[in-house]
């Protein structure tokens, strides 16, 4: 009897495991593997496949041209390398050495997108899926900055707040810093973080890793105890994909905000529900407000809508046009903020107008930062603007 | 000027809109697409393929046998079935009518499997993704349950905790319900809820549904507002991968609990930190333990160790062997337990078990409740058994 009760017991957790594999058998393979040199390799099992290939940001990039407006234009396309079949039916591929940093990739066997099933990391970005790998080549890099490590970590909270502008219920996610929950009594200053197109109140904490970030930062003396909000910025959604009412499916064309005005009428909604529900430290010189892309350019307009309510402002390849905001941003910087920072990739579209505010601010004799990266418009900056931005804050 | 602002505010879109489609084109098909019998549509593009298969939860299983100490056993697993291509190399795929529940899918493409692109709403279960859908046939049915509707919600945090007895920082997820932070001098009672082998925190909150499933149950007056903490129950672990210091790759082989030891001995370390950090009701009466599979008869060891501190238990698909455990056994009896209940699939290899510990209450006089549903070891029945189990507690 006792033989059957074991029999039993072990055929609970092996009834388990069929019942996961049997929608994707597991593999035996390590892939990615991060080798001692920082090269990494990745392995996939396709017996069958007649071409294997790899996409990914870590990659050479591929030009790809493309017209808008009668005008020519060129875009960095991620690069696509081969894999070798080598013996068993198993491909694989060494990259170059990598520097530290967070890298997606997918496999594309016989043309198709495929994820790598021996890698259980992936993040969504907006409506397509990766499989992600983080790689710290030295405590400190961007990436070591990207990881968990052994600190005082803070809570990562999934909230929903009523908007009666906007008359309905949202979903913002917040990230308070570890010890908030003990110290109910101490007033922690808030950075109000935005994100890009068609993206959602997941994005900053998935892809952007703030909460790593942060407690990181934190945890080195770098940046100071912060809340972190970060809203859903397409004013005519309630939550990211599976989290709405309605189960809508993410896309640049139905889910970016055509307007800002939304955005300036209800941002106020989310502010005083933060005020209320948190031990906030109020005013001018306790609240930032940053946003990437298009939560750059909100951020931008917040700014200039409500000038005395931030008083640092971040602008992560996003701003707005500053003809016909002139008296605008002279409000913005007749209130003194404690810093303005633009940041933008120098393979970016959005860096003519980046620099034609920074340009417009000099001539105006008004303190603006521009952060001038490699790059284009790309998540790998958005996570360095982040880690930049975050440590000149409420000092 | 303007034009080129214009341009250049459009371009800003349309390079994100580029560099999120390198990794996977978007598609402009609907699918799943639930058609208004409630059969539901599947569609993919692939011209190239030769064979177009579909594997599901809502398909008829496929009997799988398989050898174990000897004995011949049968797994129902998952049914495939053959999309048929259609004009422009799209296949699809019309389900029979379902009723309401959530489901789970992937595609096989000449046997190899790839997540649907046109569905942004995948779920990882231990080591596999697969995609998901929810579908409601009625308000009120199973599936109703699992998706969001226009209630107060409840905030859902991920948090950490330090565990002298592990000697480690470790995840949990804690469930509060709406209204919790607005009324900070009530005191909650609190439901543990454990996940199966290689699971992690997210488990049930992901698959599991249940802030949705406690939400619709609160809002509808039929469970108790509570607290639910859902800890990480493979103890050699800190945090689901991505979330943990060392990423590791879940597998039923390295991630299971080989012993419920340092379940008993270090479950304390979660509940002293949960009722200093949260308002909690504390005590037997409002003190509930449930989990599934290996949380299943974590819950049934933790019980027996800590007999008067949990007043609700609850195990599905999961329990301990009674032989050996009856002075434990007659302990938690001993307590009057305000609710002891056991949920099974009657397809399940634990069912043996569970009917086993059935009757031995019985025939002690022990009020156990014995709840048998349809099907196996699956998702499925967890949603079910925890929208079942929590309308029973803390009344």
């Amino acid at each position: 009897m006792k033989k059957l009760t074991s029999l039993l017991a072990a055929l609970c957790l092996t009834a388990a495991a069929f019942a996961q594999q049997a929608l994707g058998p597991g593999t035996g393979l390590v892939s990615p593997e991060i080798n001692p040199d920082h090269s990494v390799t990745f392995r996939l099992f396709a017996p069958k496949a007649v071409m294997v290939q790899l996409t990914g940001d870590f990659l050479p990039t591929r030009p790809i041209e493309y017209e808008m407006g009668g005008q020519k234009l060129t875009y960095d396309a991620p690069g696509i390398v081969d894999l070798k079949e080598g013996p068993g039916g198993i491909w694989s591929y060494t990259s170059a050495q990598l520097e530290g940093e967070l890298y997606s990739y997918s496999f594309l066997v016989d043309g198709r997108k495929v994820m790598d099933p021996s890698n259980v990391y992936q993040n969504r970005d907006v409506a397509t899926w990766t499989n992600i790998f983080t790689l710290s080549a030295e405590k400190g890099d961007k990436g070591w900055y990207y990881e968990v490590h052994d600190v005082p970590h803070g809570t990562l909270a999934h909230v929903w707040y009523d908007s009666p502008t906007l008359g309905k219920q949202r979903r913002l996610s917040v990230y308070t810093p570890a010890g908030y929950e003990d110290h109910p009594k101490a007033k922690y200053p808030v950075l109000y973080l935005l994100h890009g197109s068609g993206g959602d109140e997941d994005a900053w904490t998935d892809l952007g890793r703030t909460a790593q970030i942060l407690d990181n930062l934190i945890a080195e003396g770098k940046a100071t105890p912060m809340i972190v909000v970060m809203p859903n910025g397409v004013w005519f959604n309630q939550a990211a994909p599976g989290a709405a009412v309605n189960m809508f499916q993410p896309t640049f064309e139905n889910s970016r905000s055509q307007s800002t005005i939304e955005v300036e009428e209800s941002f106020p909604d989310i502010m005083d529900f933060v005020e209320k529900h948190y031990h906030v430290a109020k005013g001018y010189a306790n609240t930032a407000v940053a946003g990437l892309s298009m939560g750059g350019r909100q951020s931008c307009m917040l700014s200039m809508h409500y000038p005395k309510r931030f008083g640092y402002v971040g602008l992560f390849s996003g701003v707005a046009t500053t003809e016909g905001n002139e008296a605008a941003l002279d409000a913005v910087f007749a209130a003194h903020p404690k810093l303005y920072w633009i940041g933008c990739g120098k393979a970016d579209g959005i860096m003519v107008n980046s620099r034609r505010l920074k340009d417009w601010c000099d001539a105006k004799g008004y303190p603006a930062i521009l952060y001038e990266s490699e790059g284009g418009h790309i998540w790998r900056n958005w996570r360095e603007y982040l880690t930049i931005f975050a440590q000149q804050l409420f000092k």
